[in-house]
């Protein structure tokens, strides 16, 4: 009953992240015209947020029936539990950003630190909330079910499914919107008129802002929720399909609740008086966090799985806590190739002295380089957890599948590894939200012509915060790379229950063999996968750049046929932007959202499961290191440009500060679109698959008359 | 005996190329200064190439000694043969073609028909040469060595090695060169000073027109000779490694021949007279060659395979086929998205009205699609010829494998299908060899400032030249595509055959098992080939950045402290501009082609056999698509701004074509060095694989004492 735990904790987390809320509310709002500004974005924001779950309720409501009636009542419950629970996290992100900006704009009168507090527990809110109600959906739903029925694992998953499908969702709407308006905005504004950014005479200047609440803000907080959700789900599925003792079911939930409660004391650690740098509060605060958690994980281990012998409880604890010491790995290699204090973005900005094509250039060759680290790092994890299990724990998963155990101990090794990682999702969410709350702040102060010193405590912030954001993209894709690989594992398990209850007798050894590298199935499928993550970027790049040409177009209407606009004697019509972005986001979220439902389902009814898992497996291979390219290739580009505006190479305004705008620009929806969307697209895929193996499994078999020959059910 | 009629069809090519070499010769070279001009470009290629190759020596002496010492002297000897034929490949292709320039550029003062009949003969010298060469190599090789051994297979795979390795180096280092002096002329010459492309007083432009021929001609011809060496043998080796009848083990070398006599057709067939539209009359000699191919395909196999059955003997022929028409499709393909005739291209020209940022992002996304129809076909081939074999001729195969096969049948399929796509190389070098030499021979008119009229004929010329190389770059990426497959299922038999030879028991079934999706170590396998295709890119891409800056510089330099230079006063020093570029991309070239040898061999011995299955696995996943996606999006963005220039948008010198030079800027490296350097890569870790895979297995196996336990030999 250890779930139990999780359920307090959960409660007190929430109320908790209910405190800070009431706390950042009850700041000072600031001016008149701040609260206006601020109104402004939070109803921009809050009238896209609508439309688009409209939008999204209509898929919803259509996949809780197929689910309801082709697997069952319990997943359908939870596919809505689950995708409810990411529009809760847009939500309140984009409920609490808004809210909180121009309280830290205020709070920036007084100076770094207040501000800083203000922007911190605003993104607390976020971290304590999204962990607090995700803990408490996996443990709630797990301890329901498993009261319920024997078969409870399955439609935990559906949890998963309903959380990555929104987030997707979210990630590509909010994606497309907030590059498009920023886009925009800065091409006629900045290019072309040359005003400064957020400057309120720019007709753009409001959906800019709401693009960064609706992209940045709801889908960050979405994406890292909705990992959360899968990698624990996936890892208590495995543990039960592989058929592991009760304590391994449940260790993922007690290790997500374990890091919960150090994140509590890592949110109120943060030091925000006398601080001169508050990216050092903020890396203590989450290096606190790990160190806590990874304790409480090794401490934890031995009173679980004491009974099953010294090795196999510190066997578990370190590879949860491997996990965990994942996170500050992988903010470091994102930094380095991000940030203008190291080589890489410094080479960029070189570049810009010659043109604009070699700030491409160089930027993209820099974004393949750092996706080798962490694709390396993650290997290494992966290769030593899995070593661990295989080794240690091989004996007790022996107890169901005989000489198969030491493989699936190694595997649900490498899945603890994954729930280590998310675990600290919490202090991550914090750390990330952070960014846009500063950004906003940014904005507000900038757009209400505060004075100049209000403008430097933000604008420290706002630099903070763009490294916060950049780095936990990282993060984000890490752990949706180990959360997909759990969850590629858990398929084939349960594709072997779906052909076995199809009335074949089949082992674990002709699955294996049937999704042999070389069967030609499975190499077709993994080309499907690598189309799938081709189609859905290029569709997600190309929706960006349709939009941002249609704001582009209206912003030069605006400055054309109304000059007074400026010379601050005319108002913009910034709801006409809004307007224009919140159209064609919806217009073009649809098609590549339903890409990553149609493809793998087609693909393993009309081609077989073992194309399926092909698809998986290709999707993951070419995703991840694209992920990772693009988010990286994005924040190098977006940091040399600001490099070259602390006066490098000519400084603002200079040749070279034009040439790094282009690549900035380019970087742009790579970062902040594309890239991040993989994350959900690769998570979709796999949850989709194993909540509808049965149904494709099934179908499969009965088209089999046309297709058993073609490609072999079996080998 | 069948491969004696390839010797004797590969004597007859030869004799033919010869003959229309010394009929190129034969023309009126042109002016003095012509003359002048090409004697400048072939000095500085052949000086580079000489260079290259003294490099090159270095690794081939080890590799050679080391092949000879660890596997066979046989295997050492066909190494060396494919490696001097990749080495000759690239000589003739250079010399032909520099030789023809000033040629084809004198024939254009006759009008378009005689520029383009000496074009098109200097092609054709190439592609006749190559594929007979080839050819003989092959056959000689096969009918030597298997009198001599019954071990002759392997030492086959070896001339495939030797191939694709030098090819890999002449790629990257002419990839590099040819990029970073086209990059560096244009950004001083084009961009800053504002003189036009191929201008005399352009410090650069030898150099840049010596690139053309030491990257796109060299490169291409290498390519294209090793894809087609690569294929037959692969073809050979799986045909004897899985145990087929002598019929179908020779099958794959009398399609070549047959390929070989239509094409000496397709070659003759070009009408030069009276030509309105010259793209016409190329694609019906491609079109005419691949029709009188398959015709002679299906005649073939009835008589060589008609007593296994009339179906059996269809099934091949229509496989090799299948292959064979793949070509136009590709080619259409390609056409689609990098011609301006087409949406795609229009689309990012539109987009150069709002910024550079925008056409790279929309030529970036646009890539992206194009990768996704070839995959399709490839695919779509791969499932249908995979379905032949396994259908219609499993029996035959099942005497060796027995419920194995039909599966091995299946594959033969698809390697039977390769060979078909490439057995039509000699005509689609031809073609392809046509553009560089219609380029050099615009280069030639405009630097020896001959009339309007000329330079009209030969603008023709060049843009049709445009046309075929790039499509000839999607041919030559699918035909790597089906290579790598086919030499992927070879090592997983010759991966058995060594595992065997050192005394373990093996089956079929446990090594499919083993190389199963599901094994972490295939997994991490695919992560490392991923790693490998990146960081080859990456470093590519870089080494153009540096290469240009540095060349840049000294271009400014040059017109800083000459000014006579642009007055036409004073002549500028080439040739310091043709060592930059020879000694960096000498300098940088080394590095990536180390990557292809060490990464794989590293893996295999320390993480073993099946992670370097899937090492193999995940760089044809990643890099096949990424190789579309570069070739084309840089052919895409080249055509965008010439579309412009045709006066769209505002034509040339508007701030819209500023934005497509960019684009077309960012796409000379992704097109001309990265991408197609992708596709030798490939295959070199295939080749590698299979020539090393004895050693790899014995040297892991004895390495098993520390990691057995860790990441098993066999699950």
């Amino acid at each position: 009953m250890l779930p139990l735990l999780g359920l307090v904790l959960g409660v007190v987390g929430t109320i908790y992240a209910v405190y800070l809320a009431r706390w950042v509310l009850k700041q000072d709002p600031g001016t008149e015209k701040m609260r206006k500004i601020s109104e402004a974005i939070s109803v921009g924001a809050r009238a896209y947020l609508f439309r688009q779950y409209r939008t999204i309720g209509l898929v919803l409501a259509v996949l809780t029936v197929v689910i309801g009636v082709g697997i069952g009542v319990l997943a359908a419950a939870s596919f809505l539990i689950g995708a409810l629970g990411s529009m809760l996290a847009g939500y309140l992100g984009m409920y609490v950003t808004t809210r909180s900006a121009s309280r830290a704009a205020q709070a920036a009168r007084n100076g770094l630190g207040p501000a800083l507090r203000v922007a911190w527990r605003a993104g607390a809110v976020m971290g304590l909330a999204l962990s607090s109600i995700a803990l408490l959906a996996i443990s709630g739903l797990y301890l329901a079910y498993s009261n319920i029925t024997r078969e409870w694992a399955l439609p935990l998953v559906a949890l998963g499914f309903g959380a990555s499908l929104i987030t997707l969702f979210m990630r590509v709407g909010g994606g497309i919107y907030t590059k498009a308006a920023d886009l925009g905005a800065d091409l006629v504004g900045k290019v072309e008129v040359g005003i400064p950014e957020d400057d309120p005479r720019n007709p753009g200047v409001i959906a800019d802002n709401v693009g960064d609440n609706v992209g940045d803000v709801a889908g960050m907080a979405a994406d890292v929720f909705e990992s959360y959700i899968v990698t624990l789900t996936a890892a208590v599925f495995l543990a039960w399909i592989i058929g592991l003792p009760l304590e391994f079911i449940e260790l993922p939930i007690l290790y997500g609740t374990l890091a919960l409660l150090a994140t509590f004391i890592g949110v109120a650690a943060l030091r925000t008086s006398n601080v001169r740098d508050p990216m050092k509060s903020i890396s203590t605060s989450i290096n606190l966090t790990i160190l806590i958690s990874v304790a409480l994980f090794i401490v934890a281990s031995f009173a679980v799985l004491g009974r099953y012998g010294f090795l196999e409880a510190l066997a578990m604890g370190v590879a949860a806590s491997l996990g965990a010491l994942l996170t500050p790995v992988i903010l470091k290699i994102t930094d380095y190739y991000t940030s203008f204090n190291y080589r890489p973005v410094a080479k960029i900005a070189e570049q810009a002295q010659i043109s604009p094509a070699t700030v491409i250039v160089t930027g993209y060759g820099i974004g393949l380089m750092s996706a080798i680290p962490t694709i390396g790092i993650i290997s290494a994890v992966l290769g030593v957890t899995y070593y661990l299990g295989y080794t240690i724990l091989g004996d007790v998963a022996a107890a169901t599948y005989g000489t198969y155990g030491p493989l699936l101990a190694g595997i649900y090794g490498t899945a603890i590894a994954s729930v280590g990682l998310l675990s600290v999702a919490g202090i991550i969410i914090t750390a990330d939200s952070f960014g846009p709350v500063s950004d906003n702040a940014n904005g507000v102060v900038e757009m209400s012509e505060l004075p100049e010193e209000v403008r430097n405590a933000t604008d420290v912030l706002d630099s903070i915060g763009n490294t916060t954001k950049a780095t936990t993209k990282g993060y984000a894709i890490a752990s949706a790379a180990l959360a997909a690989l759990v969850l590629f594992i858990a398929l084939i398990f349960e594709v072997v229950r779906a052909i076995n209850a199809l009335g074949y007798s089949i082992g674990l050894s002709d699955i294996l063999k049937s999704i042999s590298a070389a069967n030609p199935n499975v190499l077709v499928g993994a080309f499907i996968g690598a189309i799938v993550v081709y189609l859905f970027s290029s569709r997600t790049l190309g929706a960006v750049g349709v939009t941002a040409m249609e704001i582009v177009n209206e912003i030069r209407r605006q400055f054309r046929e109304r000059p007074g606009i400026l010379e601050w004697k005319e108002e913009p019509d910034y709801a006409r932007v809004v307007d224009i972005a919140t159209r064609r986001a919806l217009g073009e979220f649809v098609v590549p959202g339903l890409v990553a439902i149609v493809i793998p389902l087609a693909t393993g009814i009309v081609l077989g499961w073992q194309a399926l898992v092909g698809l998986i497996f290709g999707a993951i291979i070419v995703g991840v290191p694209r992920a990772l390219l693009m988010a990286n290739a994005g924040g190098a580009w977006d940091n040399a440009k600001k490099y070259i505006e602390l006066g490098h190479f000519g400084g603002k305004r200079s040749e070279a500060h034009k040439a790094a705008v282009v690549g900035d620009t380019v970087g742009d929806p790579f970062k902040d679109t594309t890239g991040p969307s993989l994350n959900p697209l690769i998570k979709v895929l796999n949850t989709l698959s194993v909540v509808f193996a049965f149904l494709i499994v099934y179908l499969n078999n009965h088209m089999g008359i046309v297709l058993t020959g073609l490609l072999p059910f079996i080998i």
